[in-house]
């Protein structure tokens, strides 16, 4: 006899969905026993931290990654990290215990009453199913629907009792063994159009969003780039969840600002924009300005339609950025005749004050960060320091919340690096940030997953000064973060920690921390205010 | 010239809602800076701990409580705690940022796309207004719909340059000056039925339920229990979020199962079954039977038109439980000729083992519980022992979360702590749900809130274990909990904590505790399963 249960694990396992990161309740033990010995489950010890690590297991992995929540609250608990998955493009199924189907209509408690409308909005997928046997394909439908193009979180609440529900080869054999594939080339006429409006430009620029990593098309991108002799922006950082353009790169210009008129400004000497695997774009402070210069015009490349179709200025194709992008750089292989980029800008150098700057931190991150490192980064006031000291030039080598919602990079962190065991991740938090998904420390040694924590404190929610400040407001309370000390909180959980100031001190902790196994977690005492160098 | 800010900062006011819980972002900030000099700001370094903060505030205030968030991912990360707060009927005004108008329709990064959607479910009114001119009515109107019975949470999304536009009176003077009132008696012929039929009834019996302390009916329920010898049992203690009757009461029999086999059974000897201010009933495992047993009819009093419709047996009547009570009791104000409720049954004694059990923890706090206590208890396997142990006597010293959310102990103690200056909280949590919220200890530590914390560790999840033996479930995963110290990590965020072990150590080390300013943390180590007397 085949239950519920036994047709859901095995599609799991078609999918390679053997890792599954929870928080359990009583509605979810009917699944959850007894486990079978080929799953792994890995405890959150609330739920934002279970998604968390889910969204970035399966950002760094590839792979549609299962989160199992409980009913109501335990969803609840995890919508802001949804809502950070769904930004990410992560491929999540997440899946929720219910009642018994005999005390919902009741509302017995733990009754998850409106259960498909709470994740709705964020998720590409939000089913009950009417009837026990239709579980294992529901699962399957999430699962297609997670991973087809925008890849996203999809949802399921299941009532407890159906797991052990007997279902019949009509009900599952042919749902869970099916497979399906989203990945589109554009027409044939749109790529030759598009390498012909790019040969013919004057001042064309490349912009590289996230999806370039996400959809593997890194090298394309390069090739594209080289072939052409484009300047290389990256996409507004605050709205990118990966790096898609090797940051040390001869042709790589920096990173384009967040808001309306400045990156119109940056952009303003460029006729031709190609944008790939970015919205158009991230924008996040409020500078009202032009889209675009006059005489810059703009195409984007991604493979969410709602994203073409948002944009408020340009043209878009929506199609696999990878694939378009290698259609594109075999169409434009030939010789170019264009000046090479320009050199960057050099940054201005970091001045030395009683306390380290971000720049400073990052500066001494980059002499020792390993040539395979990752970094899972949630410093909102460091976040460009970072970018412009590390300069990341691997695929797969950043991970950040696109959302603006915090409480992702500590847990993803986890996550990343359980799917990434070969590569060390480096997690960079403010102690501000680090607080949303705090818990995820305890996971980290309780499971001896090996991510290497640097927290930046600087006593206050830097961002939201500088904020202020571009707002004109001033008095707003609590921006300040007297006497939290991470390390210590860290510790608590066994994640052995150090805190340090100055910066031989923090290349010495650094260097130590890198070289032990397990968890390792330094605090370095920072200066107030933003690090954008 | 008079600001969307001005106004809905005078709406505030007058309703006396001039403590704001939050978590600030940047849509927040025109809305919070300058802060008037009258208003008292809280912050929560998470959401969850801010609205679980107002949450407590609410119900110990008995006033509706402000909590501000940061646009969508700040909600999603409340999603649970106002789940949480609708179960407990926490009068709630929930608040937040949206981005600038002019970028919501480009989706720019922070917008709030599907603002008002994902609360809904659990909201009593959701809207994000039209114009500008609209907040200052919208949050009155969110403020009515919060505190009319049945209280709940209503959710307001602000775009964030609203706040400095300006307002003419037609827009706000009228809406912001306005009062509704909503508690019901229910019409006399009720009230005379309804005492006709007690005064017949051979078996007659008292179910207490938590809106009878949130409707201030306790003095009104004694009276009418004492004047009709009514034998008294609270409604399911995992159901309800506050107590309605003395514990201590001669007529006090227990606490009713939750489940619906062994509730009917225990209401079996009863020809009628008076329900106040519960659901019939908030039902938790399930162990499935008759609803009520042959010869029993029941009547439930609510406030609450869905809780009237959807239980599944009796007759209800909807009107506000306090009134209700005062009418009955004054109908049935004449002599009685029925024997008086039998004593309770005793506890089982304690039995000393290795490590302390839940009872002996609460036999040990009971010793030493003030007069005017209030317990908030998020230790589920320890409710019922602690309840049996205390036996709480005097209103409004009780606070739970109802509605099985884990996360509200934590963060709720700092808010009644807040609304009760004069009352010495206690809050009673596991080592395991402690960590929901885990983050409130900072604001407890920095606002120096004395809330006493008393931690049981037992490292595991004992109610799940609990579960799976009543589920017939083996091999789950994730049930035991090694190497938790919520000491370590309270300390982390400045609670002074103890972690003791033996019942002299304990009761040692809570009256210190006790005796001390400001909050102060005792862990426990207590034996593993549950502690049910």
């Amino acid at each position: 006899m085949t239950t519920v249960r036994d047709a859901s694990f095995e599609l799991f396992r078609r999918h390679g969905m053997t890792t599954i990161f929870g928080n359990p309740g009583s509605t979810e033990l009917p699944m959850l026993g007894p486990f079978p010995d080929d799953f792994r489950y890995v405890l959150g010890l609330q739920e934002a931290v279970a998604v968390g690590m889910a969204d970035g297991f399966a950002q760094a992995s590839g792979n549609v990654a299962h989160v199992n929540l409980h009913t109501a609250p335990g969803v609840g608990n995890g919508v802001g990290a949804i809502f950070n998955a769904r930004a990410n493009r992560a491929p999540l199924l997440v899946t929720a215990g219910q009642q018994a189907r005999s005390l919902i209509t009741m509302q017995a408690n733990l009754t998850n009453r409106d259960a498909i409308e709470v994740p709705k909005p964020y998720v590409k997928y939000s089913h009950e199913p009417p009837r026990a046997a239709d579980v294992p394909f529901a699962l399957a439908q999430a699962i297609h629907n997670a991973t087809l193009p925008p890849a996203g979180p999809a949802f399921v609440s299941i009532p407890m009792d159906d797991w052990l529900v007997e279902v019949q080869p009509v009900d599952y054999a042919s749902q869970i063994t099916r497979t399906v594939g989203g990945r589109a080339q554009p027409e044939p006429e749109q790529i030759a159009a598009l390498a012909e409006r790019l040969r013919a430009a004057e001042r064309p620029v490349f912009v590289a969003g996230p999806d370039i990593d996400a959809s593997g098309g890194w090298d394309a991108a390069v090739e594209l780039v080289e072939s052409q002799r484009l300047p290389v922006w990256a996409s507004p950082p605050t709205g990118g969840s990966r790096i898609g353009f090797p940051e040390s790169h001869p042709a790589f210009q920096g990173m384009l600002p967040p808001a309306v008129g400045p990156l119109a400004q940056t952009l303003a000497g460029y006729d031709l924009v190609l944008v790939a695997g970015s919205s158009v774009f991230p924008y996040y402070p409020n500078i009202p300005g032009d889209f675009l210069a006059e005489g810059t015009t703009l195409v984007a490349i991604t493979c969410d339609p709602d994203e073409a179709a948002r944009a408020p200025m340009g043209e878009a194709i929506v199609a696999d950025v990878a694939l378009t992008l290698r259609a594109l750089a075999d169409a434009l292989s030939g010789p170019c005749d264009r000046q090479p980029p320009p050199a960057r800008e050099e940054l201005e150098p970091l001045q030395a004050g009683e306390l380290l700057s971000g720049g400073e931190v990052h500066a001494t991150l980059a002499e020792l960060f390993p040539a395979e490192g990752i970094v899972v980064l949630e410093s909102p006031s460091s976040t460009a320091a970072l970018r412009n000291r590390l300069r990341l030039s691997r695929p797969g080598s950043y991970y950040f919340s696109a959302s603006g919602g915090l409480g992702f990079g500590l847990s993803a962190a986890v996550g990343v690096q359980l799917a990434q065991s070969q590569r060390q991740v480096v997690c960079v938090l403010g102690e501000g940030s680090a607080q949303y998904a705090i818990t995820a420390f305890w996971t980290a040694a309780a499971y001896a997953v090996p991510v290497k924590f640097l927290v930046l404190r600087n006593n206050e929610y830097s961002i939201l000064k500088w904020f202020a400040t571009l707002e004109n407001v001033t008095g707003a309370p609590a921006l300040d973060l007297p006497a939290l000390d991470v390390a210590a909180t860290a510790r608590s959980y066994g994640v052995p920690s150090s805190s340090v100031s100055g910066r031989d001190e923090l290349h010495a902790a650094l260097a130590q921390a890198l070289a032990q196994d397990g968890p390792q977690l330094v605090q370095v005492d920072v200066a107030p205010g933003m690090a954008l160098a």
